[in-house]
């Protein structure tokens, strides 16, 4: 078991469809703090609790969906070796040079087989607005909305999630907390992680490429969950199923979508995970409690939409 | 930043003065379970979410307090480096042979200069009650008593706490998440951590080396620590402190004694640490907040009483 | 306004198909104490926090079911004011006499329009496992299973509910806390209270006469309810929706039901209620928000299946 | 057992020593709604969930403390008739006419013997923004500060505390809750209730007559309780003792002090109380464990400090 030099997922770029309702969605549903709006019209946003310059970048555009999910990693030599990794894979890598989005540094961006572009980087910005580091306060002010704590992780859906998995782990280091098999031993869905979250990745089959299933966010409590789902129904979000718990990781959980209908999950508790455990195992028959321990069935537009 | 090959503090040897009460203790107060009294007399327990044999020994003694904190490896390969990289710094290094512990492989342990006894180990047997792996459910028993999910960290006194923590940055690979300095800029409390978990083991000045201030056990949630004060007040526990939450860590905890006077800790909540995180500074004029967040004085007790 | 001398909802007389399994269900799962299995043939059962003898029988039959709801009163006095009011308002009453049930006094029946047994009683035994009274803990032993707190009401299906409704408000005393009405004016929901609770019985319109819709039990928090959906996920209970809200009573939920098929509900929170207090009321399009307030629809099995 | 025909305690005018510093505590903080600073100076403030017009009325003046608490009955018949219970036991009562403050009807004042200033009254303007009624959300906005749902009871210190209970309970028809006593059987707490919470008002013994112990108000959870200390803690106000829980109505609690030194409380939870339930009963050596459940002991602030 090797260590990864890759410490988590750093930032997400998400299209929507409109940007001023998407900033009020992020903002003060899910209580993001808005960084800036920069001159090339993309909005950069972070959740309380991260000391980083931004986690959630929204780009205005025709079509909702993912344009980039990104992972920090420990250095910037370990960049260079991680990139190295991936050409001696036989991965295209490009570089896109520092200053491409405000605060970030370089980043090898490249492709994986569900169609996905990826990129990794070792270099961001402190937020002069992050937690406070000295004689520190819980908060500099009080969390808003539902009171996210951190973007978390992301769940892809694409055709070869076998292929992109291998990537990930193979490469880039990261360990399988999960999988869902048929009966055939063929993967459904596979979760990964880079250090003790139960997964900082997802990957389910799916027939189309490139897509994505759900953005998520951190919440301190299953309490959380509940006032998340007090504001979902009170600001009329669209709602696709919750509060409920995952069979798989064992998150409490609550989905809905965003205004321009990329699904979002808040979530809380589950297991805590070390590269030494055990892979959990679900059968295909089971996915249901898999994915809704309390359900134990799985609800039409939660196989279907993605965007 | 370099990544640790430490995964994580795996188990602790607890010294009580009797093994029956202690049993009861830990066991349905705490909620671990017992895994056996093994023939030279030890009690080795664990807790429900652990996937490894053991977490806790209790060693009957005239004299309670800590035998030894054990961290582990993430492979034996990484155990030799670690045990060289020790030893290249001059600390006498010891081996302890496999099976002296039952299902725990080889150790290397040394002594730091605040007086305890270290191990790092790469194996220990996967305990056949640990979490389910197949399709798995919750827990396969309702958790008992306090509900712990796994022995978290220990805080040790000790005068040198600066050579102390200089092993575990620098030879061990451990980052710093926060440290309490005097105005003079001399540490008075540092916080260490492997992984994710904003400590895995903390440090306190204090004029007596070798000693345990608190074995700390992760709960789910603040919920669960009330819950953990109503078992406490029923059972008549001897109460430190709490329900209440630290500044430092942020979390929520409460502080008792176990039947041989160890000071046992139940915690949830506080954030989780990544090594790229700046460390947190506390001023010694704000140590109370820094311990205590609400009462924001520290208590003549939990000064003076360790074991 | 006039204060109603009706305590509370007293005991609930349940029809099940099998006394073994309803027990295991009622005792181990949700929480309740088994008082006895009398010569009889009925089991009683009563909540840990209940003083009097029992809250819930359990008749074993051929069809599930209610027998019938009882009513506590504040004195034999008022008891017999009571029935004299109702027999003024042309209701038939029988009075069983006491030690039908163990330790229940004299009781008053009568037949509410939509064909439901209903009882009034002042007298009943106090357990004595019921609460402590001197220097109390909080408990004598841990609650166990969902943790109920009480059997708190029923909902009851049937035709004509305005003329049941009509008993409760205007002979019996009740408030109404909320209704739902049809577009011309019609109730299809009525929530009808004695105290402080959002509502001790409530009846909803439906074809069927006599029958039960579901047994509520109060838990302490939307923890426990999250617990309680833990237990019956890993009990393979049969679940029919939640963890949910309510729109009306805003009481935090879940529904699942008996080995039997009677449905039970444990919830928590929600407002507490005064008889000045203003009625709330609902339109018929709004049933679903009413209902469950997160989904914002009904689902089928929860409109038909009643017992 | 008598029902009585008070609803609730309705009001507290409390005396604070800068109205300015008074209303953002009590908005902000506890998080009332300001409804108006009348001409006459005084600010009146309401929760979020109650109906009627207001519920706290703050005065400035020079000392703080308590000016008068005001209790709901059903209606104006009722109103007379325990006016005249009142003078039939001597006790002088005035008349306080329709408008002294708005919204309110005509109050019958009275003094008790602990020398506390009592009133009743059955009539107040319901809040244009209570809770809603048609079709209602949880609430129009999302409460702010620690989310107080109600003015819920305060405690009173005097001397004769045997006078003032029995006036409530023989004359107003109170039931006692729980009660301390010394060895002697003297009452040194007395908890009484005039509906289903544990208590309405209580009253301990103590040198001085006339004097507040403690405002309290009512939050949802446990959760709200951890989350109020928070909030004390961020804003560095005055901390009395807690989060805790008290052995005598079980509920969780976090005392603390407003701007001019008249102590609040916070709680959640506790036991609901029904008339007919046995009064529970405190020795005097158990009272620290009947008041702070978990430290069992009293301190001295919480002893001395009244206003």
């Amino acid at each position: 078991m090797a260590m990864t030099d890759v410490l988590r997922p750093g930032y997400l770029q998400v299209r929507v469809l409109d940007l001023e309702e998407a900033i009020v969605h992020y903002r003060d549903r899910i209580g993001l703090d808005l960084v800036e709006v920069a001159p090339d019209g993309r909005a950069y946003l972070k959740a309380y609790d991260e000391f980083d310059r931004h986690s959630i970048v929204l780009r205005q555009a025709d079509e909702s969906g993912l344009d980039v999910v990104a992972f920090k990693v420990s250095s910037e030599a370990a960049l260079d070796a991680l990139a190295g990794r991936l050409r001696n894979a036989g991965i295209t890598t490009t570089t896109i040079p520092e200053g491409e989005q405000p605060g970030v540094g370089r980043r090898i961006r490249f492709r994986v087989p569900t169609g996905h572009q990826v990129e990794l980087y070792a270099t961001i910005a402190l937020s002069d607005q992050g937690p406070m580091i000295n004689n520190p306060d819980l908060w500099r002010t009080e969390p808003r909305g539902m009171r996210a704590i951190r973007f978390d992780h992301c769940l892809l859906h694409g055709q070869d999630i076998d292929g992109t998995a291998k990537i990930f782990t193979d490469i880039l280091g990261f360990a399988t907390s999960e999988v869902a098999v048929t009966p055939d031993g063929q993967p459904i869905a596979i979760f990964l992680s880079c250090g003790m979250k139960a997964h900082d990745i997802a990957l389910v089959r799916h027939h189309e490429d490139g897509k994505l299933h759900h953005v998520s966010f951190l919440l301190e409590s299953w309490s959380d969950i509940g006032h998340a789902a007090d504001l979902i129904a009170q600001h009329n979000m669209s709602l696709d199923i919750g509060p409920t718990r995952h069979g798989a990781t064992r998150g409490q959980t609550i989905y809905f979508f965003d205004p321009s209908g990329n699904r979002n999950e808040v979530f809380s508790g589950g297991y805590q995970f070390y590269p030494d455990n055990p892979t959990r195992t679900w059968t295909a028959d089971q996915a249901g409690k898999a994915i809704f321990y309390y359900e134990k069935k799985l609800h039409e537009t939660f196989l279907s939409v993605v965007t």
